[in-house]
């Protein structure tokens, strides 16, 4: 039989770091002691535990522990992580260590590094002369870049339970349509508004359904009055959001009267090739044709879009990056700052975008689809919360709470 | 073989009654000759069309007209309808007739009577002393009913395409939540004043998630400024708008702030029992308790709200039908005048409710399940309107667009 | 300030009741002091805790108490449950206390009391002299009844979390539809097995796409062969069922071949009126008309088959419970010894149900509406499972499973 | 007024296009007189119209010509197709025409040539010389390319309905769970059988859920005896389908027991470095280390596999193709030949491959959101089956009754 003691701190009881310590435990086939406990007396004090891990063998030991760690327990002797050099670009060692979304110290060199650029199912590369850590995607890892292997030396801090009361944990913790729709937006509209006000950024990511549902026009005023920093969508929504704004259409579907337009279906490869004339969208803009809408409103600001493309794209629209790993690097870059993600009606771009963020960013998922909403606030990150409904009835009322309560 | 000619009158083919009864007389096996053709020469002109049908037997024959004569097949020679007595209570004579939704007359006494009450899946019982015709449930049919059998003597006229353009044609062929909300929410409304001013009456079914989501707060506004003539809901909707009106809840989450409440899921027990001590939920408005919600609207407004129960119930309030077959038979006494039909977010009252209508009856549905509407949607009614999103935000917009479009 | 001490025992930590106890006192504005605590050294010892609780007022103090009481805290000061009369029939004394779904136990008389028949949403009636307490809907109450008022005197007995491996562990906590469905199914087979070796009972709860989609065979099967104890159902699934052993059509579609059956869409009421001139289901049975399905194979096993009424029904057959609360009395009485229910397909019946079950039943929810599974397994019972699939092919599979492994 | 004659041959009634026709007219504002008008009067016997449009302009006749060309109408008096070049690369001349999905033929040079490569959304670019014309994307049209533009010389054959019974005509027509599994998917094996007959290609587009399910051992099995002949996929199922080969789990989920792996969470990035060690997926099973599943299967059959890049992708894998217009490249040269394509529980592409389609290839889309399949289905192709069902139960059955059905 092999031992290890780990340590606990904080509010670990309420946040449900011990109750999942000894699950972990449990379910990986493991027994334990507590040998120490203390916990908090009042409600604002932190609670302390010692456990000591029993395990079968060696690798049991270094699963169960490794297991632990990502849940927030610390070893507390003081441990060396261990480096490997990849063997060939996008290859790893064995053994790799791969991160979670929360985030991640190293001790190296009898210091404690944090990881930067914290996202989940990447790997940690070392420089070692700077004493900086990157999480890395595989794709990026070059030959001979020493990456993290093992679990000793790793440290990771899951969020709290925060003490406050906040939209997130009142209504995150259900998935149902059967909420009060009108006091839920307004809340949403409020976590808006707090994020902005410090200084945190706010990113929208929608599907071509938010322009379907005619509910573009709200997004675009809402980045039109500062509300958004940075937009990330797919060729359909700049596609059809073109369409309205050169023909009144989206997918050939007049959105004033609901009625097809007649010859609207062929409306969406007029306005690709109306883009391919001028050249792009900023010169569409730039020449005058473009007057209006989500991809007008972000030029005209100045804000960061990054259009990604897939197999489904007709054209596709010059600014749309047609690699898709290029399209995650380049996403990567923009969310520096990012505190608050709104995913609209987009499954895809929603995993993707969920993939990418650190476990402390606040994340919205608004879908008509309750499995799809499901799936995404089921990712892992502290604060997450889904809403169930047409994504063109919640924009307008939400563009409406953010401007009244703005002022 | 066996053959028999029938007719066809009216916009024949673009209300696709002609290519209906060419599948039905394949489908079932049959064979056809077209003796005679005259197509409307210009789009106001109606056609008409002689179609002689070949079955292998007399049966076939007869199942073959039978099923023509539901999709508004005519047989020119006149033949008297077949009438039965019913063997006991309950209890029907062999080969009996069972209505469709579309207006039906039925050849006696050399006249065509048509029958009252039309509603699908009735036996029609004739009363031949008044010359009187009424379709009826079998639940209803007494010992010596004369009921119609067979398919002689019988015309069915199912809806012609509507020649002007409405929401129904547009947006109702595809049920998708991709549809521009605003203006499919705007039509919606312009079709309810319509409907108001040619004297129709408007029927609400609602489901408890009017009431979760806050939305019955609209539907009491529209009961209030009279955009509703019946309700057909159940106990679980007016316990938790009474809870609401007492409480502030709903199911015990406070519709302001969107938490649970104190001791919140004690308080739709409570509401219920606040009508208990009171007698009814009529006494509770009359003792000046209950002063607002859908209960209390449409108890002010003296309309109608038939209650009808389910197993899930819990009380159930007293003015809740708890027998099924006699709700059933109240919700019938007010159909009269019935022209629209709004079904809000309940699958087991849609149903039941659909069932009931006689297929001139606009209906339209609403919904976060797609596959809700779908099923509702696909049952036959001339206009039927399916609308995914959810009713919490669908109502405040309607309530809104009522109040403005009608001054 | 107003302070009380309470107490927790049991494996608290990770069945999480001490994390509940935390969460619920700071989410209803409380304070407290851990005044003891000792925490199980080993996985197999239970823990214990001592907790100060502070609230602002008496009656801030007693609803902080009777919610922890609902999660499992003890009052360690003896004190009697309270008692008051209802002040008439259906009608309940103010401040009464409403049940979980949780093993409930009073103290009256010195002794601790044991409530019979648990269930949520009721209320205790008290019989003094007999010195039992029986858990009772408010349509029970009658006049003079002593019911249990406030929050004194109670102890409630959540579920502790299973140390064992169990399906519902390691399935339950997720819905999703993206599960390994064969060895899912395999675990509950086993699970089935496991409930009937001990002698429990198993209750199926069903709707009509049960038969739909061609898997009754497949229930009847399981019921002539044991598995099966009790049997919940609607009109539809009966008829149905009765239609599909006389014409081989289920709502007119031929289940062998899937198309339209000729005539088809009136069997369902053919089925419904031969039931009417044999007397009843029993009869039909009797006379040798009805000679397979599930109706057939329940009525042969001698199994009780409870047939509750609902607003959409035709006919309905004699066997139906029409009216509601009596439907309800009736499933009530089969629900002794009842250890696992599967409900199939059904949200109406499914929700009425698991509002009858006590928490210690285990339950399984099949249905394709990943919605209606999220809603049902939602509802507090200890050990939930909900399956996202198509009923038709999980019934097969099933089946075959069962028979395989009771070999 | 402008006036035009059309004219429509075939089974124009019972396959809908005379309706649609008079719809279309209509709908877009114009008149017609019926000028001649020969139904069949038979059954086998194909009917004949001449139709003449009337119209407000020169303009609007076209527009409305240009409708009813692509629902099968003909214009008698022979024109030729007209021609202008590509301004630049990616870019069309203004008034380009663009493709339906049924097959398309020009009038060039007094002959018709058959459009190549039928698929929707695209324009037609005509090689003069060798007098032949290619639907080309957007993205491939060179500068001088000539392209088609307006409405005329151009026939468009949309397909009639097939006069004998399939299981497309019975099942396509709505989309519910509520349908007889076992036959259903019976049915599906024989058209597989069926295609595979005529020398047809099987083509299948598969989700991860596939390998979630544990369905792909079954869809592996299938390839291995013949039954496909192309796959469709992305990173993530053949990521899954390799870590399941490797480790026996499918995002760390053990596929036996259904219970998450010790460390299993790291399982898809061990596989991707495997598979990066290797070389690639072809390399590893070269090496004898990748001995089972779909991707082997596969590859020792030698049949075609696409593996498309999303921005979800971890890794991605050395065959996964990252550009998305390469990829849909890709899939079109593997088109050829494809008369079946199943769709597996995957939205994006299926959608993608559905856009890739010409309207004569039978399409059956899997899928456990009603939604999903509803959206799929109504794209336009001749005989579309929506199938809603857990995708691992329905591929056992499927591969089960293709085994059993080709012997």
């Amino acid at each position: 039989m092999e031992v290890k003691e780990i340590e606990l701190k904080g509010h670990i009881i309420d946040s449900l770091i011990l109750p999942r310590v000894f699950d972990t435990i449990m379910d990986m086939g493991g027994d334990f002691d507590v040998t120490e406990f203390a916990i908090g007396k009042k409600k604002t004090e932190p609670s302390y535990a010692r456990i000591l891990i029993k395990a079968k063998s060696r690798k049991h030991l270094d699963d169960i522990i490794g297991e632990l760690i990502k849940v927030g327990a610390a070893v507390p002797e003081i441990e060396e992580a261990e480096l490997k050099p990849a063997p060939k670009d996008k290859t790893l060692p064995d053994n790799f260590y791969s991160t979670t979304n929360h985030p991640t110290y190293l001790r190296f060199d009898k210091d404690w590094i944090k990881a930067e650029r914290q996202e989940m199912d990447l790997v940690i590369v070392v420089d070692t002369e700077k004493k900086k850590a990157l999480c890395t995607p595989v794709s990026d890892v070059k030959e001979g870049d020493l990456v993290i292997v093992g679990k000793r030396g790793i440290r990771v801090e899951p969020p709290e339970r925060p003490r406050s009361y906040s939209i997130f944990e009142f209504m995150g913790s259900r998935v149902s349509s059967e909420k009060p729709t009108d006091s839920l937006i307004e809340e949403i509209a409020k976590e808006i508004l707090k994020v902005k006000k410090k200084g945190g950024k706010v990113l929208i990511v929608a599907g071509p359904a938010v322009v379907h549902t005619g509910a573009h026009k709200e997004l675009a005023r809402m980045i039109k009055e500062g509300f958004v920093d940075v937009v990330f969508a797919g060729n359909a929504l700049a596609v059809h959001d073109i369409e309205h704004s050169l023909y009144g259409t989206s997918l050939g579907v007049d959105l004033k009267t609901g009625r097809p337009a007649e010859g609207g279906h062929r409306h969406h490869l007029y306005a690709i090739n109306e883009v391919m004339k001028a050249g792009s969208v900023s010169d569409l803009v730039k020449n005058g044709k473009l007057k209006q809408g989500v991809m007008y409103e972000s030029i005209q600001k100045g804000i960061p879009i990054v259009l990604a493309g897939s197999i489904r794209d007709d054209g596709p629209l010059p600014e749309v990056i047609t690699d898709v790993i290029q399209a995650q690097r380049e996403m990567r870059t923009h969310l520096n700052g990012v505190e608050m993600v709104l995913m609209l009606s987009t499954l895809l771009h929603s995993v993707a975008v969920g993939n990418l963020l650190p476990s402390s960013v606040k994340t919205i998922f608004v879908d008509i689809n309750p499995a799809t909403v499901t799936k995404l606030a089921d990712r892992g990150t502290a604060q997450a919360l889904g809403v169930i409904t047409d994504v063109g009835s919640f924009l307008p009322i939400l563009a409406t709470k953010l401007q009244t309560s703005s002022k």
